[in-house]
């Protein structure tokens, strides 16, 4: 004990600095010693890599970092201790109501709560104002620890919610010792961490009610689940609103339903896009500029079709191991009574495969860089579907590069190279990198051998760090066949997608016995690269509508120039101007309605029309226009040889 | 009796001529009143249009055509009494032999004959000799009819020849008075008509002996199957042999895997051709023709699924009448349990209906002319499958004019005269139009009614003779949905192949309750024209293929140019030349083998690249190349400026 007392504890900061502590130090006092902002801030601590509460004694030297809102497990322990004040609050209102699970989620938290009480709208904006009250009499979290038997003791007698007797006895049967979270006179069975105390909650919104069953399972009570979100501050509650408010008006199914960039039909099928003809421009611009780029770089299309004989799929070893991802096989019998299984290709590799082992190939012809725009169609659970982002057919612009080990680095360059240009050129300038690699752990869960691992894992490596790249590395997250480099981008919302992906494959070329001879005679062994800048141009188009919110760059924009004639007499002159532009392939509209010229600017703004022409009586006479870009108005006076020039340098350079 | 020895016949010739002959006159007679020569070629008359023997005697007045080889009904005719000639040499050269059913086909004759000898190819050259002397002997073919029972009796006793017997007591049995032919003592059941003798037969080939089924029913007995082909000179006979050499030469399936194409593999399905990098180059480069040249004529891209829900076709009618011609339906059960079926589409029109519905249109939005390559897919009978021309999966370029009445006709011109410009652009010249119309006896087989038929049709018309098309007429051979017009090219080995089409469609727009509001505010029906000029992707390249023997012109060339040093010590200048025509967009192609030049150049001819650039010391030294054509030879020497501006010309004007 009186050791103890004397023992002090080296606790190492994020910043690399140890600073010495009595034992028994909490991670508030270490907050203060700090600064005091900080120790206001101070949510948790996380005690060599874990988070704890902040209050917990520190009895070991420990690399520490104090949690805060913004750090990157602040928001989920606030939401969950935020999920704990909700459930108090509600108590405190209905009496009666019982609690099943309560977990922080993505954005926010919920609780599963069994009340007789039917909550209504009403009630969230009272239940919201006792949260808040809970907040400012600023009640102290408090954590026990007991034998598993105290604690079923304690729900059954002093808390009387069977829920957490019922996870005490089933779930937790085998943990002896369990954590109950007390609050004033709330308790709640859970492991923490949680804040120490409710006054950091100081802004809260309830946004939803739902049902749902105890544990999941239909044929158990149900229950009647609160959603909402919560904040340190008022301020940034509304930064959040707005965020979502923002991120509805950029909603890619509601743009892509006003701006007439593409359906989604029952009559053809869920998660199904079709593009509708303004869309199609955008895809059609994006695929051309992707192949223009990639014939620079030494890519050969090909064209393969959308079924395959089942037994192909069996050879790489996506049927049957992926076939929950896939629509079922067709089954098809010939007139000669052959009966043979289909599958809608879920991926074009295999076929792609087959293109390569159709010719004896050298170790001249490598690497051979095949190419194809190739729709797929997987299964998507319905709930998932989301537009273009997550459909059931899409298409990938998908490449698969054969080449020789001594080839493959700088492959994998080119090909980040080239996917980090589309990125550039498109204005996702915020992007991550994930080093996908496999899980040394799980071995089953992947081909090839341990050996070819270690290589592919090198060779990607080695290929990130010469491009410069910073990258985070996720182990588990290969694809059975090997190693990939995934792109993240952050939108304007600051939304993270993974787009792009460069993947790298020693397996397929075993599966599908790809061979090529060497310098030496004989046959040696090829390795894919698979890769896909855009991934899925569906689902990077949904992103780019969500990120330029329907404001295309002028190359992209379906209709690129409004041509709007003031008065009747100037009709002629503007459809002069509309061919003109025609000819030279600009994409232009005439708006000879007879409405006033503010309506025809205001619609054509609401249109997303990058730029219109104001053509009135002064422009027809001196055979000049008037320029006004969308979104900043008035540009000025031109001729029409200025205003060329000035369309084909924007369009040319993408900008 | 003395009438008919006074009367007089007037028989009008197909120039509109008419002559007076004595009853009783032949077809003979009158070819010789025409002329020796003509009486000489004739091998038979027809009579108010219906084919007879050349020796029967003319009764009544009458319009007459003198069947000649060349007459359209002349090849059906002489190889018809060549299949007899056939059987007269066997039974001469294999006495016991009996014979089934011996027709003339599309290519010649065969015979199906029972023999106690087992028939070799060397038979076959014997048959063909005593074929020829059959000729020679010059043996009149006489008809003669009988009632039924007495032919039974014929055959039965006189030639004790069981399959006539079988086909007059089964087939005939309703048939009182049947003919014989007889041709010296080989006699057969025949309805004619026949040559007057044997003497036509000048040449013959047979060509293939296989086994077949009396009655095709294989519980019968089997048969020998003799086929061949027959002239009536042998100079015809060397011109369809050599004919024949040169189909099988250009056979696109041949070429498609020397040239490296496409390719056919068991591994992803029968009839699914897959584009290897070089055909995927003619295949996008014509794309792309037609795209340019639609966006100009105001066609709007979309692309749609290739999938579709089953109640899609069910309600365009496509399912299911035509599931024939279908793949099988696809049976998916979503995560929600719910049970769909899915067809691989097998047209995109539904597909484009739906995108016509999304939107209220006015008549002002008309017409609408939606564009895609659309892949589809089809079952196709094994036996038909013939590599990209008859396939089961295929890319149609395929639009839906969707347009008011009084624009149907104008849209129709448009179709037809986009239509011609593809065929001429790609060197067809030689088109020929049918109107395809629907048989008013076979009202079941449309949709509509008649009058919506009638209409249709006259606009189809006056479409044609607008465009001063020449076309014949096909009834019966419509859509269902309504009439067409086909457009049928003639390939340079004088081979018909059907290709573009342009369909005029009053019922899906009812079915699919399209509609546009009209300048009186009211809803109105559209009319859609449905049209494609290459008709599918993989079927005119097939045939372009064969049409062009693989010399596809500059613009199509997988490589245009390739680049030969004739020593070492210009390689680096012709890796210059080859940088610089690449950069210009050519497909260029360098070739550093330590190879003469001899062989260099035969490789490229063999290849078929258009233009060869051999660069020697010379060359080099003067900054010029020596440019060679494929098949033709020393263009000359020019400078590079020269060269460029030289292939630049050809590709842009596409000769």
């Amino acid at each position: 004990m009186s050791e103890h007392m004397n023992a002090q504890v080296t606790v190492t900061l994020p910043d690399g600095e140890s600073r010495s502590f009595p034992a028994g130090v909490t991670g508030y006092d270490i907050a203060q010693s700090i600064g005091k902002k900080l120790a206001k801030d101070a949510l948790a601590v996380t005690v060599n890599g874990t988070a704890t509460d902040l209050n917990l004694p520190i009895t070991e030297d420990a690399r520490i970092e104090i949690v805060t809102f913004d750090h990157p497990l602040g928001k989920e322990i606030f939401w969950h201790s935020a999920s704990h004040i909700l459930a108090q609050a509600v108590e405190e209102l209905f009496p009666g109501s019982r609690f099943g699970a309560g977990p922080a989620i993505e954005q926010g938290f919920y609780y599963d709560i069994a009340s007789p009480h039917r909550f209504t709208e009403t009630d969230l904006e009272l239940i919201e104002q006792k949260m808040l009250e809970i907040g400012r009499r600023a009640i102290t979290v408090r954590r026990e620890e007991m034998p598993r038997e105290q604690a079923i003791e304690f729900f059954s007698t002093k808390r009387e919610d069977p829920y957490k007797v019922e996870i005490l006895q089933d779930t937790l049967k085998d943990t002896p010792r369990v954590s109950i979270y007390h609050q004033g006179d709330f308790a709640d069975l859970c492991s923490g961490p949680h804040l120490p105390d409710t006054s950091k909650l100081r802004a809260v919104k309830l946004t939803n009610i739902s049902a749902s069953f105890w544990r999941g399972d239909p044929s158990r009570e149900t229950m009647q689940r609160i959603y909402g979100i919560a904040f340190p501050s008022e301020k940034l509650l509304k930064k959040h609103l707005a965020a979502l408010e923002e991120a509805k008006k950029r909603d890619h199914r509601k743009l892509g339903a006003e701006l007439g960039l593409f359906m989604l039909s029952q009559d053809v099928g869920s998660g199904l896009p079709i593009w509708l003809p303004k869309g199609a421009i955008v895809r059609s611009e994006l695929e051309t500029f992707l192949k223009e780029e990639q014939k620079k770089r030494g890519y050969v299309p090909v064209y393969t079709p959308h079924i395959g004989n089942i037994e192909l799929y069996k050879r790489s070893g996506h049927y049957p191991y992926y076939s929950d991802s896939q629509f079922p096989p067709l089954t098809y019998t010939d007139d000669l009574g052959r009966e043979e299984q289909y599958l809608l290709k879920p991926m074009n590799c295999p076929h792609h495969h087959l293109i390569y082992s159709s010719e004896l190939r050298s170790y001249r012809d490598l690497p051979l860089r095949l190419t194809e725009f190739g729709t797929v169609y997987r299964h998507e659970q319905s709930g998932e579907l989301n537009g273009l982002v997550r459909a059931r057919g899409f298409t990938q612009d998908d490449s698969h590069i054969y080449c020789r080990p001594d080839q493959l680095v700088d492959e994998i360059c080119n090909a980040i190279d080239l996917t980090r240009f589309v990125f550039a050129t498109l204005g996702f300038d915020d992007i991550q990198v994930r080093l996908s690699l496999h899980d040394p752990d799980n071995p089953g869960k992947y081909g090839g051998t341990g050996d070819v691992w270690e290589q592919a894992e090198k060779d990607v490596r080695e290929a990130a760090e010469r491009m410069n790249i910073e990258y985070v590395v996720g182990i588990g997250e290969a694809s059975f066949y090997g190693p990939k480099i995934d792109f993240i981008v952050r939108d304007a919302l600051g939304r993270k997608w993974q787009l792009g992906t460069v993947q790298v494959d020693y397996v397929m070329p075993e599966r599908f016995d790809l061979s090529y001879i060497g310098p030496d005679g004989q046959p040696h062994r090829p390795i894919i690269i698979h890769r896909a800048p855009f991934g899925s141009m569906e689902r990077f188009i949904g992103v780019l509508i969500e990120h330029t919110a329907g404001n295309f760059p002028l190359w992209l924009a379906p209709v690129q120039v409004a041509v709007l004639p003031i008065t009747e007499d100037a009709h002629e002159y503007a459809a002069s101007v509309r061919d003109l532009l025609h000819r030279e392939g600009i994409r232009v509209k005439l708006d000879t309605r007879s409405e006033k010229i503010g309506k025809k600017i205001r619609e054509a703004e609401v249109s997303k029309v990058p730029y219109m022409v104001i053509i009135g009586q002064k422009e027809r006479e001196d055979g000049t226009v008037s320029l006004r870009r969308h979104r900043q108005g008035d540009v000025g006076t031109m001729t029409l040889d200025q205003l060329k020039e000035k369309l084909f340098t924007e369009i040319t350079e993408k900008s």
